[in-house]
């Protein structure tokens, strides 16, 4: 939470990166709520560490996090249901070496299919991301936890 | 979702994009639920095509869809409720022409006055959005669905 | 509502500014909900007034806006709840002299520490933010409404 130096909140550098960090978790969620497991995998780094309550342990690495995705849709088919993770307020820190601290709130809700919608879990989501061998964002570590837990 | 050639994701030019795709998007949702019907309807295209579930049939041009928002809000005031319609998660696409295809979430809240509020509907829009004369943007085709429809 | 001058919304100087108007709302509602009480009165003007709902009458500056919070947090503590300030659809006029008007929507959620999360209040937040001496965002000005009160 200490201000950037190379991509202060005033500037066009801080406005590109703010945009793009947007524009990514909005892509890699509609690939999570779509169960476009191996695309939502791939924006994870290779040995990406994945710590989520709904997991008994983190995940490391693309081949868990696409079973884990896979998992949650065969369920969620099951129940008749759909989850939609709407993210925001996100607090974007860069460190000196690009790598980004992002902090953010997530809701998930949850649609009975020809039934009701409601909030499911009020979420926050601690990621650290970073650069890809293309230039593109990818997690590298998220941390979730949720509030309605203790 | 294909890789966006004149404004990449970490381009100032996307983050000007961006926000101001953000921009209007939060200004045409607060127009849609004030009742601000007509400046509303200004935010689309002469012939933009409005395709949502509330309706029985698509809508197309200005003067239906001021008739849309001004029967929705009647039916709020009768019902002693109000809405608001929050949307987030934009997946934002450049199409060579300048056209915007743009993929997001919409949470639709409901509050009885007097009373509690909740969430009504939880939806995915799928717009184009084109330039008007002036430069501003435009929708010109709305789709969207519900989480809790077959 | 009118168009800006100097930031019209497709230059990238509206861009860098309405990425640090996100991230400043982004970081100032986590300190709220993390009742980091100093930290967040810390993001208004020594001045400020703040006209909220759940206040009896505006509080005017800091001090009271540290008790405000604390206040709040104690009896969320005593309550077994947690909340959550979602804010979003920013809509953001730049004044001839710098300062912004920005009106936007705030969803609260509510989560009972072993039971479930809700939405508790959806809001209209109209706030005007000025520029401190180290040109960091300020709040001059915060008037809340909430939709369930008539």
């Amino acid at each position: 939470m200490t201000a950037q130096l190379e991509t202060a909140p005033h500037s066009t550098a801080f406005g590109a990166l703010y945009a793009q960090v947007q524009q990514f978790y909005a892509h890699q969620m509609q690939l999570l709520d779509s169960a476009a497991s191996q695309r939502w995998a791939d924006t994870f780094t290779e040995d990406a560490v994945f710590d989520v309550p709904t997991l008994a342990e983190p995940v490391r690495g693309r081949p868990g996090l696409v079973a884990a995705n896979r998992g949650a849709a065969a369920r969620l088919a099951e129940a008749g249901e759909r989850h939609r993770h709407f993210m925001g307020m996100f607090d974007v820190v860069e460190r000196p070496d690009g790598a980004l601290d992002v902090r953010s709130y997530t809701t998930v809700y949850a649609s009975v299919i020809g039934g009701v919608s409601r909030v499911h879990r009020v979420c926050v989501c601690e990621d650290v991301l970073v650069r890809g061998a293309d230039g593109r964002l990818l997690v590298a570590t998220r941390k979730v936890t949720r509030d309605d837990l203790g």
